[in-house]
């Protein structure tokens, strides 16, 4: 679990696409965004205050999250100056770059005798059990795609802040380090061991208020030759009893496989659902999200009421128009 | 890749069942199984003569292969007078224990002074990569099961000594510890990072002669919560031609899961052949493996003929009738 609040750092970022970690916590977590700390060349700009460290400290951040990538996903050498002042500072160091904090020995020696945590949020810190199946208490829903990249984490983030505001009772559970930068926890599912992958899941969401609902952040597709299994992990050991089926219309192949088309979404309902009601035989497809972020408003309207029509469910892009239909479809089961 | 022939190390094994590593390798690779290692008071015997050390290397053998677990799966202390002379005689060592040469400093330092190698199978060597899905050449067979540990890894072994036999091309490509022992090669697929398990598969089963089949060590079940992310990455990685549905009659429930009912024979093959021609469109369902032990010999022959003509696809067990009518079966597509 990473300390909170957060001051976020954007290095030296070329531009904002690369700190869109840190725009990921200012837009789903801004309580947890308490000032940004840019360095002389930043091109990005989360529109926070820019502080410096004493500043941020005083102002109650304790963790400084590197909210920005640059090409290879290293820790660069220019950021290390402000590393290290941070860990003097008081803060620890959180990371979802490639690279790892533990694997850069100036910061491990020194945040091991500051008495401070450097977290890398790519690696399982927990023993994870193997998956038991026993049924828990409150409710679980899992989006599920026809690829990879199609908006699931967006959707469960979309959702989650819906329901936090008509006061349902909701936890976004974060499986990807992009996630659990922004909420501060989750599991690394990509990096876990085999064996222990639907055993994380049970861990990740476990027994709860019967009223409460689990939002848990999807990977990879059924369809994905490359990450299916970490998929249907997530299906075993998430006992989903509701499901939202996530896709991007445009895609002319499936992400990085050129000789895959996309299964249709029916495709993806029907193999989805069966393989989800071996866990949990009351298992519901909800609703569907649409990613028409390459789509014009008049095609994008199209594209949702085809579909709508076609599969007989409420159908949305939520980042044009909020996930609300999504979360009514929830409230009714 | 483990140096052959081996010596088999059965310890002080408390009865013959404790051997079944030792067991499987005599039976499966007569010919890597030189002689065996007994210490006083053991209960098992392989029928192999009983060799010293300097006996078995003179004789070629140039791995010791720890061919019986104890209770818990630890390297016991008593073994180890033994195992250091091991690497002082010139042998390579090879465990699939969970406890892990490598975490035995005493062996782990003889083993680097004299230069020879500790195998522990259950941890992955190599660093594989993410799957790419692209269509290889050769043939591959896959074995998937209504549960765990229902014969799918005597399937696959009873059709690659049938298919040797027959002077057809086949490989054995294990995916466990105890297939990996018996061949000397393989992936310890249940230790894989999640990320790569797809890809250990295609790295496991390359291209290969258009008339080449590899039989692929089936694990888990897509229908057991615990290990279903397994079994996919096999289904997709593999690219399988030709699906063996694999059962056990007698089971009441999961194994280990007590509240979960097995899938019907033809919920695997539907679920199985849907996901595995998203790999490979031409993917078939060819036979029905059925493991009868706990059968009579009356029971057993009504319940494959029951199979065989409910399914409508050749049923045997392996280990009363052989294999042959599957290897049929495969040569036929």
């Amino acid at each position: 679990m990473i300390e909170t609040p957060y001051l976020l750092f954007l290095g030296d970022a070329p531009d904002q696409l690369a700190a869109k970690v840190a725009q990921g916590i200012k837009d789903w977590r801004p309580e947890y965004a308490l000032g940004q700390f840019r360095m002389d060349g930043c091109k990005a700009d989360m529109k926070l205050p820019d502080m410096d460290l004493a500043q941020a400290y005083e102002a109650g951040a304790r963790t400084l999250v590197i909210g920005v990538a640059n090409r290879g996903g290293v820790i660069s050498e220019s950021w290390k100056s402000v590393l290290h002042a941070a860990l003097e500072q008081g803060f620890d160091i959180a990371s979802g770059l490639h690279s790892l904090l533990a694997h850069e020995a100036d910061l491990v020696a020194k945040a091991k005798e500051l008495g401070r945590t450097l977290h890398d949020v790519r690696i399982p810190s927990v023993k994870y059990p193997i998956a038991n199946g026993v049924k828990r208490s409150g409710k679980r829903c899992l989006a599920i795609g026809t690829d990879c990249s199609v908006g699931k984490m967006y959707t469960a983030l979309a959702m989650d802040a819906e329901m936090r505001a008509r006061d349902m009772k909701a936890t976004f559970r974060a499986t990807g380090q992009t996630g659990i930068l922004i909420t501060g926890d989750g599991v690394p599912l990509d990096a876990v061991i085999a064996d222990f992958m639907a055993g994380s899941i049970e861990w990740l969401t476990p027994d709860n208020d019967a009223d409460h609902w689990d939002l848990i952040e999807g990977q990879g597709s059924l369809f994905h030759v490359s990450y299916s299994g970490v998929t249907l992990a997530l299906v075993h050991g998430g006992q989903p009893d509701a499901l939202i089926l996530c896709h991007e219309p445009t895609r002319a192949h499936m992400r990085g496989l050129p000789d895959y088309q996309l299964p249709s979404l029916e495709q993806v309902r029907d193999t989805g659902l069966a393989l989800a009601r071996v866990a949990n035989p009351a298992c519901q497809v909800v609703g569907v999200s649409v990613n028409t972020q390459h789509l014009d408003d008049a095609a994008a309207r199209a594209c949702l009421d085809e579909i709508e029509a076609r599969l007989g469910l409420p159908t949305v892009d939520p980042f044009r128009e909020g996930a609300a239909r999504l979360v009514d479809a929830l409230a009714a089961i």
